[in-house]
């Protein structure tokens, strides 16, 4: 039987000694120019003729994504403890896209850290079941031989449909040590229009985002692991710290995935309710502000482009010192760290 | 300006005087072994050493994937207006499965379908800017070149996350004459959990899912075309007759994307309500009991395996035949056909 996800994900926090997560949305506008120009020329683009050249930029691009994740995975694999790779930033390119995250899915676990695959899926059961195998469990190819695909820890869910969805995922963790996490209250600006609603007194007059966190607490009880915390985890954004109080009393169990911190405003202090008081039950993902830091001061000029990965383990030092140092004056601190 | 995705597909549904839509989810375990055996033997999968045999059979895997569509498309194009690929069913196998998604999109436009993608994606602003560019719309590859990339006709999308999410999806459907589809009420048995649940009376008391036909009301208003339609649709299952009268009288102008039927147990019958008294403002979906046909009675036995694309073609004329003959009965039939 393999070691239950929320374990994984603890063990790893406590030996990092740091709640944080790397998230890997690389975007072609942000790359470092000398990079894109390194691999373009590798790739002799202009050599090409027009009928053969789309191809190898879907395949240079790929390519770019990866060597970008693969230097940020070298800076910051001995500090943090997981990475988040956002599909849509790989599959908006096709199959050269999806191979580059494959590729940096591999990568990053041959590094030992932990991959939690930001995808947001969601189906009825059948194509929930295949959206399950393909994405954290075994596949069966033409021949009936069975292999993992991606093969992720984790991935992000979510919720519309039900736990016909749901389950089908809850199945392939159980079997193989695997997480979800749910939607419950996102991080941007709209997420209150449905998110927001109260339902009526004959359904406990909740709010639809403390719905979901009853079910994630539900559902999450056949997931629990030897640590006390559930393989099946919520989505509670940095940028509403009020909501974020509420799911945290209703779903004890459940590993909180915090995004917005850094480029949507959430601050380490912001992230505290997530944390329950034995310092764990929360991951803080930040992707551009921590991966792009040499975009922006004051890591530009320190840095500049060829030294991006430089940047960003400074950047993910000083988030996970922001974080800790929340924690420690909140008396949230893990009492072993 | 490209024409309005909504007057796209009605024009061909009044040209094939079908209603109907075709679901592409093929699944290894389904598809005709004689089939199989052709992809495996030309692959010379047996022949391999087996670091290389995995990567090989998932090469093949797609190919048969990509072959069972083609004989589909081939045997349905002059009969049905629109084809549905479910996602799930191909990125399971990472990129050679998403090649084999991009062969059959391409292959369906040849032949003059129109294209909905299932994968029924959301996100935050930024994310969800790249899933509309990379399924819908042009992405930018590492040089700079703008580049299509899946360019579906139409995609399904999830509602939790609001309209920071499908507004991204609608920019990309006014720019380039494209369409989305929102889940409002799905056809799965546990699609009540949220869906059915009913708000306090200070949102005017509305189910969950009414809610949702409420907001595709608002948020289509921009996407209307010349024929009084909008590109911006819903999904209503087939299984759930009652709400779809309900979300028929609170969305008037959309398009609903009817799952369910066949192998939900949906009928031609059922699927009455979520038409207009016009005869338009619905498709139905049929998958696998359409082009799996030839496993089932009476066309197994007719058709065998091998004329599984002729099970598949016949199947799809009782189906038309089928919703077609109920919108006759119920004087729902376009006054045109």
């Amino acid at each position: 039987m393999p070691r239950n996800f929320a374990d994984r994900l603890l063990d790893e926090i406590d030996a990092k000694q740091n709640p944080s997560c790397v998230g890997l949305d690389p975007t072609v506008v942000e790359l470092p120019p000398y990079l894109k120009k390194e691999v373009l020329d590798e790739a002799k683009i202009y050599d090409r003729d027009p009928g053969e050249r789309t191809e190898a930029l879907f395949k240079a691009t790929g390519e770019a994504l990866f060597r970008f994740n693969r230097a940020i995975i070298d800076a910051t694999c001995d500090i943090v403890p997981i990475v988040k790779p956002q599909m849509a930033f790989y599959e908006c390119y096709g199959p050269e896209g999806v191979r580059a995250f494959l590729r940096t899915v591999r990568y990053a676990k041959q590094k030992g850290l932990l991959v939690i695959e930001d995808a947001k899926r969601e189906d009825i059961g059948k194509t929930a079941s295949f959206y399950a195998k393909g994405h954290l469990g075994v596949v069966e190819l033409l021949d009936g031989t069975q292999v993992p695909n991606f093969d992720v820890d984790s991935m992000t869910l979510s919720p519309y449909i039900g736990s016909d969805s749901v389950g089908e995922f809850v199945k392939v963790c159980a079997d193989l040590g695997k997480g979800v996490v749910v939607l419950a209250k996102t991080s941007n600006p709209s997420s209150g229009e449905l998110q927001d609603m109260r339902f009526a007194d004959v359904h406990g007059g909740r709010f639809l985002y403390e719905q979901m966190a009853l079910l994630v607490d539900q559902w999450g009880g056949t997931l629990k692991g030897e640590r006390g915390y559930s393989s099946l985890g919520a989505v509670v954004g940095a940028t509403y710290p009020e909501q974020a109080v509420r799911c945290r009393e209703m779903m004890e169990n459940a590993i909180i995935l915090v995004p917005g911190y850094g480029t949507q405003g959430g601050t380490g202090r912001d992230t505290l309710p997530n944390f329950n008081s034995d310092g764990y039950g929360a991951i803080v993902n930040n992707a551009s502000k921590l991966t792009f830091a040499y975009r922006q001061e004051p890591y530009r000029s320190k840095f500049g482009e060829k030294k991006f990965s430089e940047a960003a383990r400074e950047a993910a030092l000083v988030m996970r010192d922001d974080i800790t140092g929340a924690m420690r004056v909140a008396g949230k601190l893990p009492s072993k760290w």
